[in-house]
Formats: C-alpha cells, structure tokens, sequence
C-alpha cells in the first residue's frame, strides 16, 4: 500500500478498556484502514490471549501498541485530542459529526499527531478524559438504540478518516469490453429477424417490440462478450426450427 | 426516533456464518443505525449464547431473524441484492465503493427490499452467492491487510446508509450563549487597563499584546460565562496587587 502521511499521524487511544477482545478488535480495524498507532490508557487485561486472537491479522498492531498509566501520558505528544461519545455531554464542547469532522483531522495531522480518545465500554468517556479533548465528536445513531460496540466504533472512525483521505483507490473498474453500437445493432437486426422467421413478430404489425428490447438491452450495457452469447443462441434457435 | 422509510427497506443477509458471536454483533450494529431487518443463511450455530451475548441489547432483532436454507429464499422478495467483498472478483460486476453505492442502493428502496448480502467469514461470498446479486460493492481498505470482521464490515455499510439517509439528527448544537461582540470589547478593554495598571503592559509602548489577544479569543469564540469567568479572575488579579 502507499503509507498516507495523514492517516499514519492519526493515533487510536482506547482508555480502561474492561474487554481485551475489544483491543484486539479495535487493533484489526485500525490495520484494515492502513492506521497503526493504537494507544491503551489503564486496560483491565493487557495482553490477553482474547486481545491477540481478535486481532487476527494485525497483532503486530497489538505488539507495538503503547500502555500509559493516565491519559495525558497517552496524549503528550499529540497536537489535537478528539473525544468521541455515543451521546452528548453536558460538559462538552459543541460536538461535531464523525463524517463533518474527518477532513478537520486529517487537516489538524499537518500540526502533528491527531489522538481519537475512545471510553470505557460501559461508562464511555468520563467528564475528566473529555476535557483533556479539544474536540467532541459523535457517530449519529438510532436514539433508541445507539450503543456501538467499542471496536465497532473504532472501526467506523477509522473508515470515515481513511474515506476522507482518499487512502485507497477505488476498485479499478475491470476493463468490461463494452459492446460498440454495430455490435448492438447486429444483435437488434438478428434478434427482429428471428422473431419475423419464427412467426412471433408480424412484420405487417411488428407494434412496439423492437423499441421494447432496444428500452431493455440499453438498460443493461451489453458487453462485447455478452452479444455474441445471445447471437450465437438466437442462432442455435433459429436451425432448432 | 423517527423510523427512516428507506433504512427499514434494507435487510442485511449474513450467508454461512461460522461464528455466532458474528451474528450477534451484526444484529446491534443493525440496531444502532436503525436498520432491523436480518436474514441468516445456513448459519452453523443459530441461535447461540454467543449470539445473544454479542447482540447486547438488539437481542430483539435475533428473536426475529429469519433463517434460510438457500440465499435464494432469502432473496426471493428483494427488488435488488447487493453482495459485499472484501476484494474484487473474476466474475464480478463492476464493484462499486460503498460510499457511492450507499444513495443508489437507498434510492432503491422506492421499488422494494433491498439485500446487503454478506459471505462466511474465511471465504466470503462464493462465486454462485455473487451470481445471485445485481450490484457488488466494496469497502476501499489496506491493501496490504484488508480483512475486515463481518460485523464491522455490516456496522460500516449500517453506517453509510445511515448517513446518505440523513437517518439521525447531527447533535443538537447546546445554547453555547456565545458572547456578544460588546461582552467581548468589556473583556479586552478589562484586559488591557488590568495588564497596563499590572505594570506588563507599558502603554507608551504597547507592541502587539492587545492584536494578539484578539487574535487568540477569536479562535475560540467565547461564551458569555466564560467572558463573566475571565473579568472576574481579572479583577480578582488586581485586588491582589
């Protein structure tokens, strides 16, 4: 992959983390949004077995991620502190969206690190760990329901950042062989005169048939391939006759 | 919260899951971005303590999970099936990123249910899973280790669908009280007479103190009780002299 400046001066600070199975998670999303910088401020159980085997493929994320005692230890170094929160805070700062506030990040990363702080699993983010942030950001979700689980939302901010700064190319579009009109049109003169010969379209009132399958076939952007495929069975059809 | 009409036209298929904790997981990220509808095809285990247990409290969308024997039951009254890969494929449809796929597949709706169609765990979706669906979309990620959890890869695409629907409220900005432009000329006047009689500030010479404490409060676009928190430190500041 190309290593995207931005995205690897983001750094993921999870704080009293009570299931290690979501640290090794939380590791798996980072790595899959090409982030590395996983931070554990205080975790319950750290390592734990359960935290390598969620990781999966990113444990390398696991082994050098870095345990702080406080989380100021875990923010030291960073530029920008964001918060984020299932729901509003009384204390807080006008919260942003996740999807208004990536490219914000991904802009402050060119003053230094950018630390996504993320709570305790049932508590969230106290009100002391919220002010050490200069930033509140919310990941909108159902009001009756709005409890993400931990990795979950790592694994969304973590998306929405790497979206945001374009890091991964989208699918190159295979080259689909797009059929050119006189191949087309070779199908829609074969196609009208098999349905003449086999006595299903009257020439003398051929209706709107041929404007239906014209409506039809440019829905579907035939491919080179695929004409041939229907003419060689119109061509089967017409010797079965 | 106000039931979106397009998020309850989406059901999200999970087809040959080997973990039923995965299940679980999916039925709340479902739940937290207002979807409800989920269909299992041919789970391994189902249902499971695990499940359950993973499903926190969207366990009532497990107890109305519908579970198939074929992906074709479970497609048999969608209007438009969607596979989900992690990586591109042979036979694939030109992919789509789920970013741009998100508002089509919403627009989609208009004309029925709408399937979000993902593999087993190790395998993803077979070659004949993809055969049954209409679109393919992709979630761009790390090239280098791209393997999403199918929870999260389900929490992700809830998420963007949630957001092109404009599903959820953005946070209500709170009553900051942002202070008016004469609250905030009483601080800078308060300010400037307190750092002059204070001795800091020569008045004869004043250099650029007062621009840059302009410069500074404009960032940070003050409250009026933090203009009321500011003049009474000030003025507690001169008292002590």
């Amino acid at each position: 992959m190309e290593a995207m400046e931005p995205l690897s001066r983001i750094r993921v600070v999870l704080s009293r983390t009570s299931h290690p199975g979501n640290i090794g998670a939380s590791a798996r999303a980072l790595k899959t949004m090409g982030l590395d910088d996983l931070a554990l401020v205080s975790p319950r159980h750290f390592p734990d077995p359960d935290a390598t085997a969620m990781a999966a493929g990113a444990a390398d994320l696991l082994g050098k991620a870095r345990v702080f005692e406080s989380l100021e230890g875990a923010l030291a170094d960073c530029a920008l502190a964001v918060g984020f929160s299932a729901r509003e805070r009384e204390l807080s700062h006008a919260p942003l969206t996740l999807r208004d506030a990536a490219p914000q990040l991904l802009e402050a990363t060119a003053e230094g690190k950018v630390a996504l702080v993320f709570g305790n699993e049932t508590s969230g983010l106290s009100n002391e760990e919220l002010a050490r942030c200069q930033r509140f950001v919310v990941i909108p979700s159902n009001p009756g329901y709005g409890s993400l689980n931990l990795a979950a939302a790592v694994q969304v901010a973590c998306y929405e950042l790497a979206v945001s700064a374009q890091a991964f190319a989208a699918p190159a579009s295979r080259e689909r062989g797009a059929a050119s009109v006189g191949d087309v049109e070779g199908l829609f003169a074969h196609l009208e005169s098999a349905a003449v010969t086999s006595g299903f379209l009257d020439p003398a009132e051929p209706g709107r048939f041929m404007e239906r399958m014209r409506r039809m076939f440019a829905r579907i952007r035939l491919e080179r391939q695929e004409v041939k495929l229907l003419r060689g069975l119109l061509a089967a059809l017409e010797k079965k006759r």
